[in-house]
């Protein structure tokens, strides 16, 4: 039992050799934002984080683990995670409330040696996107010309904001409506530390400077993308029906959708996306972090770039663009499981293109190995199902 | 999803019916003291702590989990384990240097409605005491006529001393040697802070108040109980043959232990114990926490007493004793299975008994539970080994 601990105080990196931190992920949550549920506390959150951990496990192969904090305190959840931070791979921030959630985000990815990470927002955003750049194909239009309305500032709208002008959408043609409406250079109310990252998208967003609500902001518009807390009816039928032709409604609030898919559809939209397994154009969180930590921890990274987010959302795409699009189908379904690996192989290939991995592979290495660790944690799940030490889904 | 969060965001004890919270133990070091080899810090020990989750899972069926800290500071470990609380059923530090895991433990079972324990501490000390026990029957001698010298001051044996007290034994009859020799009242060395627990010995044991070191502490003894680090040939064999006739020694270094056991043997002591497995009489940790943990965690103890310790020495003790004891075997084997739900039994009573456990059972329903969910964790290791998704034991 001593030679690898020996040979780790002596060489570090080897930690990845000898333990299984390069894939442990801590998935942190201070529970201050669960589901709709809101503050909560840490002990509530805890079947949300065992949840997710399982779908880590059994979409990516990664072993997570939920840790739900004592403390709601900013500087407290960086100072566990950097305490935390020798055990593990990568750390998964989840359900933290904002302002805080981008404060220890942006702090954590400075200060660390391993990738941190916060599905909300970049997970969302990476699988938001890949479902954008296909509707875009479907409907015949192209990045430079979108005129793009976000519904909803919480954390997951403002980095969606963020990696649509990564990927080449003009900052000045977004228009991001919060619960006082369009933001705009106008918007004095925004004026504090805690705005900061809103009163950013006021100065660089809105070319036009519209002003009003919702209705105002679709009017015309190409894209909506609605990621709301709000409940049911937050789009009426005849906001869509005045937005430009060919228009893609991206209605996420989950369980139910901002508006009704079919609503959506009546009144003009081409392609409509939701958060629901049982509509079509699922926008699924599942489809993007099991992926992108396997490709992160197959490479043992030390971060996560927002282009490593956007390879994945481009992967994710070009999966269902080879199975041909519709309306219908513009993102992979939960079941075409061979994204997985071929994701988790774009993410280790950005990485070691921007020399932030520790293991450099080849694209067809790490799509390999990928496929081999998932079909593992797949083969596990089965074989205790079977031997009914952990029991059938219902 | 939301329905177990909202039942437990309302009522908090119902964290343990619908999480794994009431299974989860967090194994927490910071490095300092891993096996012999000193402070190695956090990534070097995560194989012993991952080495012991093991442990857990296979003898006790105990979900253990693998912390190690990025920091060595008493109040920021203190500060950790205190956030790290509310996903975890108890606490298990290891590794840690003394004199620092006094106070930790100590400042810990006081501040969290979780137990915490330090396996070093009271580990050591449940079996060391389930091992004696039995030895003083097999050479006829009462707790209150031993005269025991300890050999080593470190938290091990500190910790022994308290639960000997505990037990009976008479204060003023022990010795303890630390590198400075006996303690007794003079030792004007250990009026420090830090020497407090030492120093508190200095007071209460000793009754002769002796002085000298390893040889004078045996002189006359009937028991040596060394639990040093200082490698082998510690102990000579004519000290053991100056000690009184049916001397007890139990030599306990790993993996040389302080004197070998055929030499004891032939110095006269008529009981040997080790910590190895290849010699008879192995007092070996691994016969306490798993089955402890198990207690504590089926009736969803608050903390974890001595008594509940001493509990679990007791029911170990009677286990070998049911089966014979004779020179060679004072303590049960580790393939001796049924003395684990035995013991968890034992400790789980004891806890409802002292008005810490949160569920209250019978003693029968307590083994019953406890064998099901180790049987349960084994039969998960052999479908797993079986289906090559773990690799068998060399």
């Amino acid at each position: 039992m001593a030679a690898p601990c020996r040979e780790i105080a002596q060489h570090p990196e080897r930690v990845f050799a000898h333990t299984n931190k390069g894939n442990f992920v801590a998935i942190v949550s201070d529970g201050t934002r669960v589901l709709g549920l809101g503050d909560i506390g840490p002990h509530a959150a805890l079947p949300v984080m065992e949840g997710k951990a399982v779908l880590f496990k059994y979409l990516g192969g990664v072993d997570a683990f939920p840790i739900c904090l004592g403390t709601k305190n900013p500087e407290d959840i960086i100072q566990a995670c950097k305490w935390l931070a020798p055990t593990f791979g990568a750390i998964n921030l989840e359900d933290i409330a904002k302002p805080k959630c981008f404060t220890i985000l942006e702090r954590l990815r400075a200060e660390l040696e391993i990738p941190v990470w916060h599905d909300d927002q970049q997970g969302t955003a990476a699988v938001t996107l890949a479902g954008l750049l296909n509707a875009l194909k479907v409907v015949g239009k192209t990045k430079a010309e979108v005129r793009i309305a976000l519904i909803g500032a919480g954390a997951a709208n403002l980095a969606v904001s963020r990696v649509l002008i990564a990927v080449g959408i003009p900052a000045g043609n977004l228009l991001m409506v919060d619960t006082q409406g369009i933001l705009h250079r106008e918007r004095k109310d925004l004026h504090t530390p805690d705005n900061a990252v809103k009163w950013h998208l006021c100065e660089i967003s809105n070319r036009a400077q519209k002003k009003g609500r919702i209705a105002e902001a679709l009017r015309g518009a190409d894209v909506c993308i609605a990621l709301s807390q709000s409940g049911p009816a937050v789009i009426k039928p005849e906001w869509v029906a005045a937005m430009a032709k060919g228009a893609i409604v991206f209605a996420c609030a989950n369980p139910v959708p901002e508006i009704w898919p079919w609503e959506a559809r009546e009144a003009g939209a081409r392609v409509v996306a939701t958060g629901r397994s049982d509509f079509p154009n699922q926008v699924n969180n599942s489809l993007g972090f099991p992926a992108i930590f396997r490709g992160v921890l197959d490479v043992a990274a030390r971060t996560i770039t927002d282009e490593m987010c956007i390879a994945a959302a481009e992967e994710i795409a070009a999966c269902a663009a080879e199975k041909g699009l519709s309306e219908e189908y513009i993102l992979p379904r939960m079941d075409e499981w061979e994204v997985i690996p071929r994701e988790a192989a774009a993410v280790g290939r950005k990485a070691i293109e921007q020399g932030v991995a520790r293991i450099v592979m080849t694209a067809d290495e790490l799509r390999i190995k990928a496929a081999k660790i998932i079909k593992k944690a797949r083969e596990e799940t089965a074989v205790l199902m079977a031997a009914g030490i952990i029991p059938a889904p219902a």
